[in-house]
């Protein structure tokens, strides 16, 4: 869990010998969150990450994006420019500059303001800019940093314990939705819109996890009954990763007792901070 | 918990010096249900507020309101009315009227009668005298009070006590719906509905949350197979609410530690057979 | 939960004075499954219910019953007069006909006969015979009685346990429904489908179950934004009836330790069975 | 749960006398995942297999088919011919080869080839190759062995021990969707779609398990209410299985009992750090 921690807000690319002042003064309120100075510049950029979001978004539609259009363009270079600038702003004040651009938080700020540029070349590419709400995952700094982060790595560390468990229970979804894809393809045949197996499968993903579109839909009484049993099957397995999940968390909530045993009385089954025995009031740990 | 207690059914309101006599009593009829009065104004209340509602509902059926229509908007004056007096004397009776007036239940009984006076000005607000259904919640204060605000209490303690994680998880959600509309928007595009990306993170809820109308479907390999990703998360992270919740509600069926505290050291939560404090062995349990 | 084992398999119109031997045999070959005689009359009996079922049902396929509806019907009635006359001999061999007649059983039994009767006066009432599915619910008596039944009790116990935080969840349920149905019947009216406020309190069920048709879908901004609530809602507040009865469960399934010390040293936290103590050996039971 | 790990990695057709060097040899490499030769073997052969899946799933879409046919034609015929090849070679190094003819993989692997032959009779045939992906369940076997079949044994061990419960909760659910699905027959009738009982029910199962294609909607207001009854009844239910699962997974996280007999007793299920006999107060423990 630790370990995840330290991931999550890696800050190896801030750790070494001290910088110029200015340059350390700058480190302090772009990558730090403790001064005021810090704080606010914080929360305006998870303001800007959103107002910039939203422009990405409304520039979408086509009817916004006819009356206006170019104030939108101007609004997303203004944000562009601003991420630029700040991203080489972090490069210089950053201690270890290359650590920091391959860091989880260097990709997403290189992405942040990359697909405009890209934009002359790939039509298109600008609206990948959205990209930049995954920057607000910064947010959880600011927000009573501690018990976020805290709460954050008892969802990631019960998900990392289960890891294992969830792969098992994926690879069965995957060789079920492929056998009964096929089968649904044999059977169906192109009217029904199972026209290849690849599609098949699709239409077994979107049956099993009882989403159900209704774009493909089995019309023959035999493909109807094979259909009604993937539908069972995938309302019933969702008992096992929900199942997984809890009883993970369930054990990371407990709070295990000591196995250490009173020396006067041998009682066992003390808290784990406890100093002295509860049925007799011996002293039980030793005085480190 | 306690706590809850409290502001769900507070009665702050109600606290104070005592009143004239006559308003004592109209106080113990209108807002108690322990006196026989009370509890028959609290039951006929509640039927006229459900009879009301499925008056509007019925109001709102082209078919029914052309045969009814006028008998319906007689019945609703008559509703409104009871519901604007019934108001009044809750004003009137009340210890602290101001503070009332601005609690959760008197915005509801205000909104109950409201929107058709307003109908008016604005066509259409009547309907939304539906919310009087809210005003029901009234009814765990007879059948059963105290086992029903119990059991509502452990229910809503449990959600308070996992807030925040359901805040991270739904800030993990939006992100995933957020990224995974605009690639189905650049993927996509107009002919298949993702005609704008606000509408393609609509439909990436749609999905997700694996309630698949099936108004707008992917039609690219490329997009069906971006849409069979997003849907086993989603059946995959259903796990995530379900068991954060699971581990809350399972803590609180527990049994809890003792609440009594040292007398020397004034340690609490102590395990509820121990005899002697875990912090200084002084003996916490009487000779009894 | 002893309650319950009682009431499902309620034999009290069985009990009381012996009856003449005859109508004691019969009793015990319809009424009883210990008997090889009786075991095979309720093999026999679930076979012929499950055949007159599958008969209703191709019957109403209308190829089938167009090619094979003459042999369809006399088998209908065949196995009608069968489960008629098996009515009366359990009127006439039970000890207590009235309240046999009145219980859950007695009832099924009735009507899984009678709607043919009544399709000389109904037409379409032969249908309702597929209610015949529930008396197989006897099957449990022979399938392993005790084992079954002991597992359907813990079933029933945990919904019993929980029935009251069930009903305050789906009295939320139908709350949430019926303000967002009037909302989305406001907003997108006749046009999207939303004709009346019944309906749209139909499609905010349809919506916050996951289920998702797609025959009524909001097509403004504002509804898909409303819509879009309403299923995330539905999404996170799966996790409180399914947390609810998975704690239930798991507090079931927990075998609490004793709260007896051993005199000799102490030692507390003994499985409920023990004998002596697992720190030293002494008896910990009284020589009841 | 141990007899579980015997079960699905049963390798009783391959325990008895020695075989001959070569036969011996090629055992190890076959079936065995320890050397070297053996690991690269797996490998090989689990790319193979996903390859040939891929193959089977591209030919049956049309547009690649008619470009790509005569090559994926060819290929499937080289991989058929390879697990032909494979098959023989196990059936003559094993050890007792009828035994390892009907296991669970001596079947799968036999049905990963011998479709395609069967094609030269039964057109569609071929597409049944798909079943080759549950070869690779095979592969549990090499990546990190015994972790992650002690991961597979915990899943389905809970799943052996909730077979009941789960048995009583299909059964349940079969008997209500037979139930609804013939109400809404007799509601809706041929013009919504209900044309037939079974056709009926098939849409209830898609409506219990919130699957929802939306193929089939009841219209009248009598049928929307019965469906919206089924709905949150589906919505609610599913709290049954993930219940039993999660309170099963619970229990096998928790702390086991001693696995440690009395010599004096034969008593079992100590609890673990029981140092006397629960039944007689013999001291169990070694004194180590």
């Amino acid at each position: 869990m630790t370990n995840k921690k330290v991931r999550l807000h890696d800050q190896r690319f801030n750790q070494g010998e001290p910088l110029s002042p200015w340059r350390e003064k700058l480190n302090g309120i772009i990558f730090g969150s403790e001064s005021t100075a810090g704080k606010w510049f914080d929360i305006t950029l998870i303001i800007v990450i959103l107002l910039s979001v939203i422009a990405v978004m409304l520039d979408s539609v086509a009817s916004i994006s006819e009356q206006y259009g170019t104030i939108l363009r101007i609004l997303e270079w203004g944000f562009t420019l601003l991420f630029t600038v700040e991203y080489i702003l972090r490069l210089i004040c950053v201690r270890k500059p290359w650590i920091y651009a391959r860091s989880f938080y260097g990709i997403i700020d290189l992405i942040s303001f990359l697909p405009l540029y890209l934009s002359f070349f790939f039509a298109g590419a600008q609206y990948m800019l959205v990209i930049r709400i995954l920057r607000v995952l910064r947010i959880f700094r600011i927000l009573k940093l501690v018990e976020y982060v805290g709460e954050t790595n008892v969802l990631i560390g019960a998900l990392l314990n289960s890891r294992r468990k969830i792969f098992v229970f994926l690879y069965s979804v995957l060789a079920i939705v492929t056998v009964f894809g096929s089968l649904l393809f044999l059977i169906e045949g192109e009217a029904a819109g199972f026209s290849s197996i690849p599609k098949s499968v699709y239409w077994a993903i979107v049956t099993l996890t009882t989403v159900g579109y209704g774009d493909i839909t089995p019309i023959t009484p035999l493909g109807q009954f094979l259909a009604a049993t993937i539908m069972i099957l995938g309302y019933a397995i969702i008992a096992v990763p929900t199942g997984i999940y809890s009883a993970e968390l369930v054990r990371s909530f407990q709070t295990p007792l000591s196995n250490v045993a009173c020396k006067n009385c041998g009682t066992s089954g003390h808290q784990i901070d406890a100093h002295y025995c509860r049925e007799c009031g011996t002293q039980i740990d030793e005085e480190a």
